[in-house]
């Protein structure tokens, strides 16, 4: 049976595949045409009844949002590979804690960001500069409480990597070649732990597995 | 020392009072004034640096995001009150899909309507007809997954009551002196979900709380 990533190597999806690659975890990426709309029609809405990437399989077991599959595989195959999460008192609090923060600050606001100037850019459409300067001064004082974080602990959710840091890799990958790279430069604690992370082994797998197709 | 909520009896920290009340914790809610955005100005930062209610104290543990602070209290005090959390295969994963699916398609939408036909009619302001018009779309076809799943499952991550219910709580509860209603009356799996949720003792005791204050 084995395992199967539902989607493209691009986006969300990254956020699987690099939770894959710290587990040593062997799995089939499945393309999902989106150009076509397959993402919106049977047999992919059996997977994910919301019609978006990525969806996975693991033998008989479905799943489909993105941090949803990370937490399975981090949990489910907690064994192997680089440990992804915390289940005691405070640090297990932290973990619990900088989840949310990427999924509801960070992300919305890197979301927008990537659109206007990665996305646009590459598909020719005008970016939106107003929109730009809106989210550049809210990610700016995001920054400022990860910058705090960071002064006073390597990763967010303590002294090693896990699935907290783990779902901002592919926000800050598509940032790197943008203006944006300049407010993360600007806070050191935050450039260091930018660099640590997008240097990792598994993730340079991922980026590989984006060049080559 | 004692557990400490920090917010108002509405929105996001009714989630945390919910977690409590079902754990059967005594705590203490420390109200903050937002109209004096005592949320925006130390202390409360120390406790929150993104400024956003709700905050808690266990003891000398500290966290924010109201998800966070559920899930903390759920896994920490796993073994009193209502079990609200599944730690093996096919429930743990359909847990953490709907835990994700409350965060990122449920409560979008629910909060934009709820924010037009409820904050803004009790603030005398005008609501916004396109945007409720667009938002009851998006949402009707979000509640036909729901009713879909509901149909082959008692509650969202399978036979019993847990965080996946509990965290759509404060929408469910402030959309229903709403025209939004129909909406779930009109999906049978959907509307008896609804009531059997917004039935629980603990749930009649935090709105119990918000009535008082």
């Amino acid at each position: 049976m084995g395992i199967k990533v539902h989607g493209i190597p691009h986006g969300a999806t990254l956020r699987v595949l690099a939770a894959l690659e710290e587990k040593e975890i062997d799995f089939e990426l499945v393309t999902v045409d989106l150009r076509t709309g397959a993402h919106k029609q049977p047999p992919f809405l059996s997977l994910n009844p919301f019609g978006q990437i990525p969806a996975f399989e693991d033998g008989d077991l479905k799943l489909f949002e993105s941090r949803a599959i990370t937490k399975y595989i981090a949990c489910n195959y907690e064994s192997q590979g680089t440990p992804l999460v915390k289940k005691e008192g405070k640090q297990m609090a932290d973990l619990a804690i900088w989840l949310e923060v990427e999924a509801h600050q960070f992300d919305p606001v890197a979301t927008k960001l990537n659109y206007e100037l990665v996305y646009k850019t590459f598909m020719g459409l005008e970016t939106g500069n107003a929109i730009v300067e809106e989210n550049e001064a809210k990610f700016a004082k995001i920054l400022n409480v990860y910058e705090a974080r960071l002064a006073n602990s390597k990763y967010l959710a303590g002294d090693s990597f896990t699935l907290a840091d783990l779902h901002h890799l592919p926000g800050l990958q598509y940032m790197q070649a943008t203006k944006v790279k300049q407010l993360l430069d600007e806070r050191p604690h935050v450039s260091a732990w930018r660099k640590d992370i997008l240097a990792r082994p598994a993730w340079a797998k991922v980026v590989a597995l984006q060049k080559e197709t």
